[in-house]
């Protein structure tokens, strides 16, 4: 019997993958949980130190980076492993230890969501 | 002495419009100053009852919304007030009394501007 030809899955590629969520916050009222979701995440990018970490890893060579890349950001080294770690908590970012040092990658899916939850439907415009 | 022809001025329309923050977040490491910046922006949106509130404006018919139409929310009318200051400060609403009421509206440029911030630059995605 001749293998199955699996058909190409169609569907986007995976660093366009969006985290279920939300629809964008011009389209109707959030619910409750829908608001708590999404707050968590906006919660985790509303301190600066944290954008600043944030923003290191997601712009570092290749994606990712490890303590020892972004801790220039005039804060204590627990200070930065305790925020990278709310951000690891909100899902935006993920980690991975390799040898000594644990590596941070943004989590594309995320910025994606948060990015839809921001699009301004053409009513609302 | 003829009147001056003013030219129009030339811009993009007013609703696509980016208040003047901060490149995307996976650009490059973000400065303090626009850290601060762009954080007081997402902490603005980081509470599950001032995101409701957001979303009940931004989704209101005309892009407007008064309190007497948003505050379905579970909070006190003190506490809806004080949500919408706050949103107010963040520049994420602006307000207008037209009589009795006082009306929201959701200023597009400041969502314009984060949803630039969350934008996935190529070589990070």
């Amino acid at each position: 019997m001749p293998k199955t030809n699996a058909l190409p899955l169609i569907g986007p590629p995976a660093t366009a993958a969006v985290a279920p969520c939300c629809p964008p916050l011009t389209e109707r009222p959030f619910t409750a949980d829908e608001a708590e979701t999404a707050a968590r995440m906006f919660k985790a990018l509303g301190d600066p130190v944290r954008l600043r970490l944030f923003s290191a890893v997601a712009s570092h060579e290749g994606g990712e980076a490890c303590v020892c890349d972004i801790s220039d950001v005039g804060v204590s080294q627990p200070t930065v492993s305790h925020h990278l770690k709310k951000l690891k908590e909100a899902g935006l970012l993920t980690s991975e230890r390799r040898g000594t040092w644990v590596y941070y990658r943004v989590e594309p899916s995320v910025l994606a969501a948060m990015g839809r939850l921001l699009t301004i439907a053409p009513a609302a415009a």
